[in-house]
């Protein structure tokens, strides 16, 4: 599946009145836009307490999870999310074999928008899977990618902006640094365009070449080999999940080597600002991409991400249903 | 299981007051018992809008889904359907061993009635199950019938006369040729007895002679082998589901050569009426019973069935547990 | 896992008040702890018409089932008894593998309590775990045992305590036997416990030699190997249920002998009061544990066990919720 340009898949999630319908990609959407997907989830937040507060906007609506690809953590945060706006929620038992061929997609997700659902919720392995079905199959339904393939993974970007800007300040002051599989990265990719968009001062990658994707020079940020370099006085050092099926490849030298050279460790941590936050999208792989007294240490706000991720998911999915109901 | 007679089976659906408090056939209710079922669905549909709307009446009640054939599409729809009611859903695991001794399922079924039970929505393979549960076991617990061996399908059924009495209007004015595997087809079953309840002017099979039921003399429907003659100038065509694993039996010629002889296609519609209309249960195989245009084409109503089947599972569902507390 | 005493097990379970904000054990509760959630648990049960209401003691709480061992039963009893609270429940996907860490563990239950879970109800094939969930990862999050190895099920026995108290009555006058694997049987060590607490008059153990714990001499209990003498007079008999694997195992001379000695027959219980109530755990195995005619036979209160068992766990599930609030 292929844009044409972040102009074309902007455009789709995007109602007449220029609302969002669907949340596909952060690519292509507006800085205004972003920041109210920020401003409606930091409503959710009590500002007192910190407690995540309910609110019944999706009442008798009804949100389906369709995780083509197994994900747990990421379906719970969702079903979460949707419980706490007061949405019916249904995980869909998907079998793999009735999504080997596409018109039998078609046909499954035509029958569940007939079944009165209002949101899918989509992960697939397939980049611009959720594209595909807000685009050709059903247009009345939210969607709301939840990851597809290597392309983009835009509420876990949100809510990492949400903590930035909770426990960093403003992007324009910022320097930000990604560290480890850019390449294979969703996350990184939806990170790099919302940062963009949302003005950081610098965005910087530290990866192995082999990890660097081919296509980065037009992207417009630094990149760095060496740690030392690249998190000289950051803001924020934002560590990626390694998957254990890429370190057993030849792309990389084994866990172990990838911890000496980039696992953010206290020794390395050091070269950041003082104040610099770590970050890290979860499930933590401790002792391959972060030190354990890094991840549990005073600098790391990794839960307070999770916690930010039911408030910007309730966001996402209550925006995108309002602009669905407008642009009727 | 066997039944005596069809008065017994209904009998047995029935309080007190001769009104609904379970559902598990079309066979044996009154005209005017399935004229309820239909109205009650049709007035939880939005009459300008189309939309289903939600209704509190099974607040504070507890549906369980047991589901011993799995089926994702029609536990949705029962699970759906539930929600809107209000209700409590939860869809129990039910492990193959428990259930191949009658007693440890009575066991089972007892105790989830202990644990507060409202309603059984019940799915077995074997014809039965669901009037056993209904008048052995649990006969204060509703118990609703999503599909049992090759016996019935009621909601299906129920679901298809909604779509009818919508789309093409009064029974006794509608000839309607159900087309393909009607000897294995519990849809096929629960459809004719409820046409013929309701006053179906014709009633048609069209099927090889593999295919149609051996007792099929005493039903009072019109048998035909060549679709030519049996679409000829019908209101309703409706194609049933080719199971994959019968194709490969030796009662077929194989896909290719039922969807020459039976596969409704264009070609093959134009010998019914102009506006006849097309259904389907679901889900489809394109190109075995039903060529793709005419799945998606304007003749087809597939996808309003489905819809409908929220509302008339809504309907039923409200009705059984009406019955139940009226009939104690 | 290990506690030093019951002293230190109990006092985790409770506020700063003294009130309880886990349940993990019934050991070192006091007898006014015991009975206030009895009568929690009897104010939700409709004195006349004995059914369970309803209440949104939980309504905007998210409880999170956490079955590292799978009980559909038991899963199923606390997800009705949260959602008559209100509460909204999410069944989590444990995959064994990421549980044999116990870092991976706490990595894991930190994300979901970021997720916004306010109660864990926690089953675990390891004596403790809820313990140390309770103690060590997750204290501002109230954890339930759903029952841990062979050292604990708390709402099992606090169940079947509100089936004696409301049909044998007033623990004071009540002899109690119980019968069968005492040894594996986390349901008895809870059952003691709480009879202890309450003051029965007597607690008596039947069982082989075999299938009894070897640090028994001080639990103050009487001990019996045979049925006649064991069942003389008593006012409740409680047969627990065998596990399949340990009769195939050199503990258990096979399911066939073991009816004939300690099965709960008709002839056997006629040894008890002649108004004895017959309970039973679950699930049955009848004809190994207890005979059929006396599960289903008018002095068994089993059934009543399971639906009690709704009404204990709505007050367990309510009480330490509001101990943790009360306790912040």
């Amino acid at each position: 599946m292929h844009f044409s340009s972040a102009h074309e898949a902007s455009r789709l999630q995007l109602n007449p009145q220029g609302r969002l319908r669907h949340f596909l990609t952060t690519e292509g959407l507006s800085r205004e836009q972003l920041t109210e997907i920020l401003d409606t989830a930091e409503g959710f937040i009590d500002p007192v307490s910190g407690v995540i507060r309910n609110s019944p906007l999706l009442a008798g609506r009804t949100v389906m999870n369709l995780f083509f690809e197994a994900s747990t953590r990421t379906r719970t945060t969702f079903e979460v999310a949707a419980k706490r706006l007061g949405a019916d929620v249904l995980n869909i038992d998907i079998s793999k074999s009735s999504t080997s061929k596409g018109e039998t997609l078609r046909d499954m997700l035509w029958n569940l928008q007939a079944m009165t659902a209002d949101i899918f919720v989509v992960r697939h392995g397939d980049s611009g899977a959720p594209h595909f079905i807000a685009s050709q199959v059903t247009p009345k339904v939210a969607v709301i990618n939840a990851g597809d393939g290597r392309h983009a993974h835009p509420t876990q970007a949100m809510l990492d902006m949400l903590t930035i800007r909770r426990h960093a300040g403003a992007f324009e002051n910022l320097s930000v640094a990604i560290i480890g599989d850019i390449r294979h990265s969703r996350v990184a990719r939806s990170e790099i365009h919302a940062l963009q968009t949302l003005g950081a001062k610098e965005i910087r990658v530290i990866a192995p070449r082999t990890l660097l994707p081919r296509d980065f020079d037009n992207l417009g940020i630094k990149v760095f080999e060496r740690m030392e370099e690249g998190l000289a006085d950051v803001d924020v050092a934002i560590a990626l999940r390694i998957q254990n099926e890429r370190m057993e490849s030849a792309l990389l030298p084994g866990a172990d080597e990838f911890y000496t050279l980039y696992g953010l460790t206290r020794e390395k941590l050091k070269y950041a600002k003082p104040d610099a936050i770590v970050m890290h999208p979860g499930p933590i792989n401790r002792g391959v991409e972060i030190e354990s007294e890094v991840a549990d240490g005073p600098q790391s706000v990794i839960l307070h991400q999770v916690n930010y991720g039911i408030a910007v998911r309730m966001a996402v999915l209550s925006l995108a249903m309002q602009g669905q109901m407008d642009g009727r």
